[in-house]
């Protein structure tokens, strides 16, 4: 095996879950994950603690999302029992074929999403858990990259110095802590306003995304303003939705377009009312991710991007006496500013161009 | 896909476990049996219900039983629940490799078997259940077997008439049904004496075993006498316990020997008190099963064989007024009635060398 795939469940074990004895532990994984989980096992027997995997198979989901009735959908009561009584959630993403979804009806999937929001809500409110990603063959090919590549760039993201991490993101967070609105512009098609007064800002140093390295808050509830142009697509069901274009008013989307896909971008923002408001804006960081490659785990976190997201706030940033945005999605997008592009905090700008402009 | 993989799916939702809308469904099942998964999903999203898949990950397991301690072993607390909560289990069947286990401490499976009882109970006595077995090249490997000819072998077991073989075996149910006594002979081997006074027995059309084909029923829990030599290897944890020898005396094992593996043997027996009595005497009559493969599902299906189970009684077999011998395990074990043997219900020889004398 792989050593670096040991140093992932190491990682993802004690650094991410800090599993300890007497843990109960849910994994998530596809067939493509045997040795990553194979390692998880390995290190949560040494803890003490209890595995039990569900076996991701999308090629079983879309055999049965194709053939269900989704107006008798009701989400399982094993499910919800299971992570009720579970400590910790380690999820992992890797495709055996990143289409395997692309003809399954997308309202189905908005409904399952939706039905299914209570055991969502059971693992944000009563796990510790992490996102992953494991390198397969068909996600190496979306990014266009080797598969040897592919896993060299997610294991460089993995395998940094997470203390440093941290440390090198607290000026950033200090930043977006104290700073009561932003606003990101990009030419002439990106102009969109929040306020992210009493927000706390996530200093986010690998905790629930593995690979992490942003920096990111959540906007006041009824903020947003402007327009935001999603530059990069995003992947959605098994499709891709490309040059999606948000207006928002009063924090709510009230114009959404794309140039492909547009319908299932609608779908997306149809699942609840909040998936129609933004739960995030989020810096990427992590100096070990080097290009786009269509991943959104990953792109997120490439140093100077930056993205906001669709629905579900994220909890740590939301304090008591405000809204919290809830909903069954969360769907991050991301901004191309790399040219003609500021963020400005309070007025004054913080990123230009990609490049941080803060000490 | 194999279109026999989806009439096994129709059989396992429909005859087997009778899954309607609104029921919950565990499947258990290994990364092989993917087709199999499939076309469960494809079958259970047509009847309303609703499935989560466990992954059977024996490399997995391996790795987690070597790291773990086995004092500090309890199972978790989210797959009780979660078996709790179901309506249904489906336990697919299939090896990567049957010797996966075999550098696994034995006491420590007992422990854990032991330990995992509670979940066993919750499927025991709350679920539709089904053990079933998807080909694999491994499993064929084992069986001295081509991989396809290994599939249609299992294929002719499951897709035969299932009325017919209950209607086939109802004379031989109805004479154990009336039977006070059972005694086994086979050459200077074997002479094992049962009472079965009062218990009912089994007539298996395929509902929790697919392929099934057996007619069986347990003996009164402390009637088990004399001595019996199991005279095909019975695998355990990934390794193969040869010509077992079990003495018995008022119902539980006295001595008991093997040419192999006597020790993992003794570790079987050492599980739990019910695990030195007999839960179950089967014999079985599917006309799919023309040879013995060493895959005791179907060995013990193949009509004339005789086995015994030492652990987990039939619960349908036992009337409420007769000792339930319960047990973490059920472990089957196949006697080679070919030549030389009898078997006598009330002194009655009921089969001869593997054929049935009543009418």
């Amino acid at each position: 095996m792989d050593a670096r795939i040991r140093r992932h469940a190491e990682l993802l074990v004690d650094h991410c879950t800090d599993v300890g004895a007497d843990d109960d532990v849910i994994i998530a994984a596809p067939t493509q994950a045997t040795d990553l989980v194979v390692a998880l096992y390995e290190r949560l027997g040494e803890r003490g603690a209890r595995p039990r995997t569900w076996w991701q198979n999308q090629r079983a989901s879309r055999a049965y999302h194709r053939t269900m009735d989704v107006e008798d959908y009701r989400p399982t009561r094993a499910d919800r029992s299971a992570m009720a009584a579970a400590d910790v959630a380690i999820l992992i993403d890797g495709r055996t074929n990143a289409s395997e979804l692309s003809d399954v009806d997308p309202a189905k999937r908005a409904a399952v999403s939706r039905a299914r929001k209570p055991i969502l809500r059971e693992r944000l409110d009563g796990t510790r858990w992490v996102i992953t990603k494991h390198p397969t063959p068909a996600d190496a090919q979306r990014a266009g990259m080797s598969t040897a590549a592919w896993a060299d760039l997610i294991y460089d993201a993995i395998d940094v110095d997470w203390d440093a991490i941290r440390e090198h993101q607290s000026t950033l967070a200090a930043v977006l802590d104290d700073a009561s609105t932003l606003r990101l512009v990009v030419g002439e098609r990106t102009d969109l306003q929040l306020s992210i007064d009493g927000m706390a800002a996530l200093n986010d140093d690998g905790r629930e995304n593995m690979p992490g390295g942003e920096v990111a808050t959540v906007p006041v509830v009824d903020s947003a303003t402007g327009t935001v142009a999603i530059d990069f697509p995003v992947r959605e069901s098994g499709r891709e939705i490309r040059d999606a274009r948000l207006t928002f008013d009063d924090g709510t989307v009230v114009e959404a377009d794309a140039s492909r896909n547009a319908a299932l971008l609608r779908h997306v923002l149809d699942t609840d009312d909040g998936a129609r408001r933004l739960g995030e804006i989020g810096i990427g960081t992590n100096p070990g991710i080097d290009r786009i490659t269509h991943t959104v785990l990953l792109d997120e976190k490439m140093a100077g991007t930056v993205h906001v997201a669709l629905g579900e706030a994220m909890s740590e940033c939301v304090p008591d006496d405000r809204t919290y945005n809830e909903s069954a999605r969360h769907v991050d997008m991301l901004v191309d500013v790399s040219e003609d592009a500021r963020l400005e905090a309070d007025g004054d700008v913080i990123q230009r161009n990609g490049e941080f402009v803060i000490d």
